[in-house]
């Protein structure tokens, strides 16, 4: 292994020589001296060339030329970071880079978002493009860590299926060794008849949807953060459980990304103690829609979004009690009113992120809510036969990571969020 | 919630109240008593029902019927564990479970595989099943632990992909929005673009292959552990990283998943400070082979692993420097001698288990690499793009998931440590 300083830690180093390993992010070429600042995983650091055989050099070492430099660590207050490598000299670790189609050392990227997606494994190297993904990072290794502390065990399911998992819609069809499968659409039947096994699961992974509508929310792969557990009450544990997981997921991302946060400007929301639950009923009547209406329109929920964080100081606002006949058929109704059900959309800064809820545990209701439906149980063999050999009231919940990190960083377009976005009309790179 | 005592917490609840959740493993009718063990995500618990009022109602709670217990924990030297309940109340949490296809209670679960797969949600519940599924989730929190702490950032990249990964064989092709894409072979491409943004990069994900052979070694969809990170000297490094990470697979799994070593009577391996390496030429004549044979055969790599056992007291044996004509067109040449290359497969008790290696960097030799294969470069445009753009000498490893497990726990069918396989003749459950 080559033996390295990373620029995160020079200005521990001053004083003494070192080698940086990572990519020519900028060059600046004055009078006398030339500025090279090289860029690692751990962040920048400023090289000092006055030599003029390795000026020359440098002058042929284009931006994101991967290079090993060697020199001394020198204090110096008005370098970034307040230690700059002098007396360098400088090993191209790869061919010149060829001229790129974006400047990556400007503080934004400027670029259309085709040019951005594009040329994806390039401009992700920019780094308020890396921030947005270590953010991202950081909260999939909270939701584990919160789960793996509560309990719950990680499966992994099958994305090739025989039937599609929720609705006809949206799936993309496969031809598996002559039969005709389907992408998963969620692991929600799998990870329910896992709660049979391991009482809580979780699973973090791709999911498929068949999306003809090009929309700046919807993408046709996306990761799905999904969790299941048994003994529960009601939803009202769902809704406890993901409290905790989202705080959990804030908190490593100030841990561990924190620098990305403060770079992006971002705010991290404050996850309350309880987060506020209003019954769909009356979340129509505070919106001002009719009693019938059966779902939230976006400014509905954008309005509920404000609400909560008036009335309630949060990001975060739970609506239960959604009606059945929007439901799928898995759901557990509410007790006194069948009309309405135990799942709950979360609403974050006004925008849907997660759904959950109770689900069905007992084999004749899925008969009965699948034949209501003018569904054919046969398609769920080994679903419903897990249901028939006891399974405990459960409950869970779906969270999509893009949709997560979009309205988090504000981010319009949730194709910023995703390393390899896929669509409609994308499938490069 | 519900209030409960784990059964793992009722030893210390000794002589309190208590109310146990979990299903009815086994029941046991005696002339005066009968005895109820309960099961949950955290062991087994022992109730002890004299009333005969709750004696009856129990006869009509099938194994498996998921309920909650409420009675006395009690100190008594002959229970498992040392502490039963009793005078229990008991509140069935589902309607009674239907006759199981196999007797989960029996410590071996005796059904054919056909039976065990078809039944996976039910089957999945013998404690000596799930132990099989434990260690496997311990193995993944390993995985990511030690890459965690070694600066890599975990990605997720597309499983649609435009072209077939690393050749046109063994894919699922998909109808993609009129147009064909595939499944994704493996991650290979992306993670090496994503060296160029983060240096260090880890997928957990699936992986899919059309395999068209019913073999006990190989699954449609299998769990790939991906790792892939720049600025190494060679491959030496990449086994180096491979090596501690297997350390803290092994570290995790004895720490999160002893009960389930014990139980299944597995040994784990000792991962040793240095893994013992042999190039592929000393290996050929080790185990009598041609000099010009291309590849180890099934029995070579038993023999090899027998040799590491005896010679360097390892279960594990890196070979090194495997042919280039049966390497994918981005593995690094050996510098010294380019019919071998900077790639090996490391065999874990005579069975290759993860295969890694050193990848060409320079966009140059990408060219060469597939024209002398007779592959199109314009198939890879945006990977090929990455090179150029500047990329660091790099390489990486995957890991199968199942076969690490298969290996471990000595399992002849990787079927068996799959939670939902998917083959050639199965897509249910």
């Amino acid at each position: 292994m080559m033996s390295r300083t990373l620029c995160a830690e020079l200005p521990a180093a001053a004083g003494r020589p070192v080698t940086l390993a990572g990519w020519i992010h900028r060059r600046r070429q004055l009078a006398a001296v030339t500025f090279v600042v090289i860029r690692d995983r751990t962040g920048q650091s400023q090289v000092v060339v006055t030599d003029p055989a390795v000026r020359e050099q440098v002058s042929a070492l284009p931006e994101e030329t991967a290079v090993r430099v060697t020199g001394t660590a020198l204090a110096n207050p008005k370098a970034p970071g307040g230690v700059e490598v002098v007396e360098p000299s400088i090993h191209p670790l790869c061919a010149p880079a060829r001229q790129q189609p974006v400047d990556l050392w400007r503080p934004t990227l400027r670029a259309t978002l085709p040019t951005v997606l594009d040329h994806a494994g390039l401009t992700w190297r920019h780094p308020g493009r890396q921030a947005v993904w270590r953010i991202a990072a950081a909260s999939l290794a909270g939701f584990r860590e919160h789960l793996d502390g509560n309990g719950f065990t990680e499966v992994a399911t099958p994305k090739i299926v025989g039937q599609s998992t929720e609705s006809g819609a949206n799936v993309f069809p496969l031809d598996y060794f002559g039969s005709t499968a389907y992408l998963a659409q969620s692991p929600q039947l799998y990870k329910q008849m896992l709660v049979g096994v391991f009482e809580r699961v979780y699973e973090i992974g791709p999911v498929f949807r068949a999306e003809p509508h090009d929309t700046a929310r919807h993408l046709a792969q996306y990761t799905s953060l999904d969790a299941e557990f048994g003994f529960v009450t009601d939803h009202r544990d769902v809704i406890e459980l993901l409290r905790g997981t989202l705080a959990a997921m804030v908190e490593r991302i100030a841990e561990r990304a924190g620098a990305s946060v403060e770079m992006l400007g971002a705010r991290l929301p404050v996850v309350p103690e309880r987060i506020p639950v209003l019954h769909f009923r009356a979340a129509l009547e505070l919106v001002g829609a009719a009693p019938d209406e059966p779902d939230l329109a976006p400014e509905h929920e954008r309005f509920l979004g404000e609400w909560a964080k008036t009335t309630h100081d949060s990001d975060f606002l739970a609506v239960e009690g959604y009606p059945a006949v929007k439901r799928p058929f898995y759901t557990h109704p509410q007790p006194d009113d069948p009309r309405w059900t135990n799942s709950f959309d979360l609403l974050f800064r006004g925008l849907e992120l997660v759904t959950g809820g109770q689900r069905l545990h007992n084999h004749a209701d899925y008969l009965a809510a699948l034949t209501a439906r003018g569904q054919d149980p046969a398609d769920y063999g080994p679903y419903l036969a897990a249901m028939e050999y006891g399974m405990p009231p459960h409950g869970g919940f779906a969270l999509g990571l893009e949709r997560w990190v979009a309205r988090l960083l504000e981010i319009e377009n949730i194709r910023y969020t995703t390393l390899f976005p896929r669509d409609l009309h994308r499938l490069q790179p």
